[in-house]
This record gives structure tokens, C-alpha cells and sequence, in this order.
């Protein structure tokens, strides 16, 4: 399992304020580099975080749901907010006060959109295979119209949208500057180890579309 | 850059329903094995998710914020949801719909109570940096009472607490079981990799603490 984390944070904390004129590329890229999304919803007038899986295409982001529950119920009535966060490591500063975490988080506020047509929801399906396994989709068993139709698919616009960097070193010591503690950054990765084949249904040989898979994050860093 | 993850993934899918009576152990081991949560709450009449840091101690999770501002403010008025996930894997089945992913996650409700008592702050404090690089509070350029006081510590009961654990296989295939796809799991996990000192402010070789540390997740896969 090797990563492909490249450890050079440069002591900057970059806040990109909530705006319709979002940096495209900053929003773009963390967004990109994910598989699992909290999704906030009120139920009941409290709130509720989920992990969902999601995936961006153009200016949307989706996710799907089940078809039924107070999930979906609540994105047919209200908001939700759809955050997305890449941990980055530890910083390690002279005191408690000074240590932090490295990450790369978007915050999505919006009111979901339902893809109903049948042709769009396959199409969103296919995106969604390629996006995370590519090369994967042409040799699943092909998706059949009742499985379509079991999913529900919904959509953000990247809208009310903002994106949080902190890639730096700890934060200035004012009190004890020589202080003799290792101060720095211990960069932390999600990485994939080796595929591990389903004994029971498994039939086939390792492809090169699973052997050759590094994560989005990682690819990304290669 | 190495990994603990054990990538033995059983064919089960542990839902467990929220109740007072939760199973302490499944809660606590995935609290345990995190640094980053996403908390939920509501401000402007909307749902609002943001990642922060957090660690459990005994009965509670705990959490800090900025003494001002939106956050702290929903945290004094109303409850707040706090999920913690750790993504574990893709699984790759026989058709886009048997695709899911692996993970484990804790959902927590509740109103978060602030604790203000300087010396519990300072224990925290010890207590959070002891767990999340084990060995280091001693080393440390000591926390000051002015540090303890700016910082708003908070924390929620684990009363209203909700696990749930996907490690399994893809699901079932009753379409075209025999249809000539790999099927399995990519195990991902959350690895450290080598420490990186500033290369302004350290004054220190790298000690044991930091050398050895491995990620609370890592410790528990060793």
C-alpha cells in the first residue's frame, strides 16, 4: 500500500468566502478527490449528518437515496448542506494551543433537485461508475430499468458553495519561539491497499482497471 | 508510508438501531479510531455541516470551538448532530447497482453542555493531545491560562448514539451471477506517512513520539 501524498504544506490558511463567485478550481478539485460526503438535514427541527456517497459532474453535485424515509423526505421540503472533508494530517505546534489539523473541506447549501428521467438517471450512473472505478462500467452486467427506477437521484448546484484550505505549519509561538519540542506537520492520506476478491462470487481475474486503481486523491498527487 | 488496514471483510452488514442501550464497545471503537467529525446544527433556520476535531473521553465526545460566532451560539441554543466515518473500502459487484462502499460510522444527537471549569479544561486538553499523539503533553512548551481560557471546550453525552458498520461483500447478485467481472472489495484506509518538521521553527530531532506514532486507527489494525 503506498500513497502518493506529497508532505509540502506551505504555511498559508487560504478561506475562501461563500459566494456565487466561488473559486471554480479550489471547489472543483476537493470535490474531486472524495467518495464520502456528511449531508445535513432537519428532521423532526433537529439536525441530522449522514455519510453519503456523492459525485460531481459540471456544476452539480449527486447523490442518490433511498426512494423512501425521512432522508428524502427531507430534501423534497427543506435544505440541506453537503460537506466534503479531505484530512490532511496533524500539525504539531510548541503547546496544546498551537496544534491544528491539515485539511481541504466545501461546504454546499442548496435545495436538492430530483433527476427523474429515466436516460439522465443512467447516464448520472455511468458517470458515477467511471468517476470512481474508471474503466469499470463497460464490463459490469448491464443496469436494468428496474434498478434505474429504485434509485433516487438527486443534485445540488454549486451555488452557495465554499471551500476551506489549512496546508501550513503551526501557527506562530509567540511565548517560547526555542522552546526544544519537534514542531511540524504528520501528513495523514486515504489509500487503497490491494483488492481483495470476493471469495464466493468472484469469477474472474484481476483487471487492470482494479489493479491499476490509486483513488482519486491519489491520482490526483501522482 | 505502510498500513494496518486488515483488509478481511466479512459479509455482514451491523445495523445498530438507536437506543439508550447502544453497544458500547462498537461506538466507542470507532469514536476512538478518528480525528475528524462533521457536526450538524442549525443556524438561519438551515442545516449547517463543518468538520472539527474531537475525542472521546469516558461517557462524552468532546469538542472545541471558537468562543464566538454562529457555531457556538447553535451550541448553546439547540441540539447538534455529530458523525464521525471512516471509509473503509469500495466494493465493486456484478452490476453499478451492487456497487457500495465500506465504512463505519457513529451518529450522536444531543444538546452539547459547555464545561467551563479551568482545571477540567486543562485536563482535557492533556487529555485530547495525549490521545491523538500519544507521548507528547510532557514535551510540550506548557498550555497557559490564558490559552485554556480562550478556548470554548463543549461536550456532548453518548445517550443518543447510533453505530453502523458496513464491511461486507458486494450484495447478492440474482441477474447474471456467473456474468465474467471482478468482484470484490479495494480496501482504503487513513495512513500517516513520514513526519516533516518545519523547517523554520523546529529546533528538535524527530522524537520517539512522533516517530513511532502510527494513527490511532493503525494502532487498533496493527
Amino acid at each position: 500500500m503506498t500513497s502518493h501524498y506529497n508532505p509540502e504544506p506551505s504555511h498559508r490558511v487560504k478561506r475562501i468566502a461563500e459566494r456565487a463567485a466561488y473559486d471554480h478550481a479550489t471547489v472543483h478539485a476537493i470535490l474531486d478527490a472524495g467518495y464520502v460526503c456528511h449531508i445535513g438535514f432537519i428532521a423532526d427541527g433537529k439536525p441530522v449528518v449522514i455519510p453519503m456517497t456523492y459525485w460531481r459532474d459540471g456544476g452539480y453535485v449527486y447523490f442518490h437515496a433511498a426512494a423512501k424515509g425521512r432522508f428524502a423526505d427531507a430534501c423534497a421540503q427543506s435544505d440541506v448542506c453537503l460537506t466534503v472533508t479531505h484530512f490532511d494530517g496533524l500539525v504539531l505546534g510548541h503547546s496544546a494551543f498551537n496544534h491544528s489539523f491539515n485539511y481541504r473541506s466545501v461546504v454546499l447549501h442548496g435545495r436538492a433537485e430530483m433527476v427523474a428521467d429515466h436516460a439522465a438517471k443512467t447516464a448520472a450512473m455511468q458517470a458515477f461508475v467511471e468517476r470512481t472505478v474508471p474503466g469499470r462500467w463497460p464490463l459490469l452486467r448491464p443496469i436494468r430499468d428496474s434498478e434505474i427506477r429504485a434509485i433516487t437521484l438527486l443534485r445540488l448546484k454549486l451555488e452557495q458553495v465554499s471551500a476551506k484550505v489549512r496546508d501550513g505549519w503551526p501557527d506562530e509561538e509567540s511565548v517560547a519561539p526555542d522552546w526544544p519540542v519537534w514542531v511540524g506537520v504528520l501528513p495523514a492520506a486515504t489509500v487503497f491497499g490491494a483488492p481483495v476478491a470476493d471469495p464466493v462470487r468472484n469469477r474472474a481475474e484481476v483487471p487492470e482497471h482494479v489493479a491499476q486503481h490509486r483513488g482519486l486523491d491519489g491520482a490526483k498527487r501522482a
